[in-house]
């Protein structure tokens, strides 16, 4: 038991060293021989742990989404009883890239759907990213117009995709400083109130 | 004069190659050998137009650029006198991947996007690029705003940037399938909807 809690330890450190060298010097610049490097592991440990390159990045990629995950997790349970609009705030705000950590994440994620044009397994699992965050919004502002806290005449599967389509086309543009985190924060809260009755 | 309309005209079908190869294989499998090939050039055309690779790619990509307002401009005269509604869904409608071209568009916008993480000439560009468009629709929405083509209590630039960044943000999902083109254009004609009149 020891043994295999180490190697998924060890992979796992492994999946923050894929990020971070992404991260500086996007994705063309991964290989083993890099991660290897950054995680100060050998070349033998790296491929004992991942056999090829793209098995590397794809446990970083599941990695980095579960680590997401804990982050959201870990900021409702500060919030304690949470109203949907905040949990669905909260999840928003989450897609912005507005500290180191998340920005290192938006920028693995740009690089992961770049290296996708030819790689199906990435576009899957990107397709399947996206998909769920959608449901996931969907169904919060279901069940807030089922609570009746959205305003009148709002259709909350159309709402839903124009908030969670506005939060990712508001990636890209942070990162690069055309807009600054803070004025995609109020955007998004510009939208929320004018879903939510208050 | 002959030699440099010749030359600009080799740049410009080379600039195409470069989207080709781009489109087909990302960004990381661009090489001049790779773009010679594909532009039926030898290495020594190829390397007598551009000097480096990076210098193909910036070129290629402000080609792009001029390609898309040629197609902008194309469709607004087929429409005669179009309305201000018209015209600013005929320029979102232009950012999505709705065929062919649009398609390999933004799949060379998503790698210039991602080689951008170490290359401050990508990065300033494509601020430029996504500043430009914002302002053009910020312009566009003040324009029927000031006409009285809008419904009581839009703010324009505030309608302007949630527009833009909900047409950014169906790029990447568009090209995936997670979402149909079909239906990208419903959700803007929705915004639309609801910020204009009629």
């Amino acid at each position: 038991m020891p043994r295999i809690v180490d190697r998924e330890e060890r992979r796992r450190s492994s999946a923050d060293a894929v990020f971070r060298v992404i991260g500086r010097e996007g994705m063309d610049a991964v290989s083993l021989r890099d991660v290897a490097a950054e995680a100060d592991l050998s070349m033998g440990s790296i491929q004992h742990y991942f056999s090829t390159k793209d098995e590397m990045l794809l446990f970083a990629l599941n990695h980095m989404r579960a680590r997401v995950i804990t982050r959201f997790e870990a900021k409702l349970a500060r919030m304690k009883n949470p109203s949907k609009r905040q949990y669905l705030r909260t999840m928003l705000n989450m897609l912005l890239p507005t500290d180191d950590e998340s920005r290192q994440e938006a920028t693995v994620n740009i690089s992961f759907f770049a290296s996708s044009v030819n790689n199906e397994q990435f576009r899957e699992l990107l397709r399947q990213g996206y998909a769920g965050l959608l449901v996931a919004i969907e169904l919060q502002l279901q069940a807030a117009a089922d609570a009746g806290e959205l305003r009148e005449g709002m259709d909350s599967k159309t709402e839903a995709a124009q908030i969670f389509y506005t939060a990712q086309g508001l990636i890209g543009p942070v990162l690069l400083g055309v807009t600054t985190p803070r004025r995609a924060v109020a955007l998004l809260d510009a939208h929320l109130d004018r879903i939510f009755r208050d």
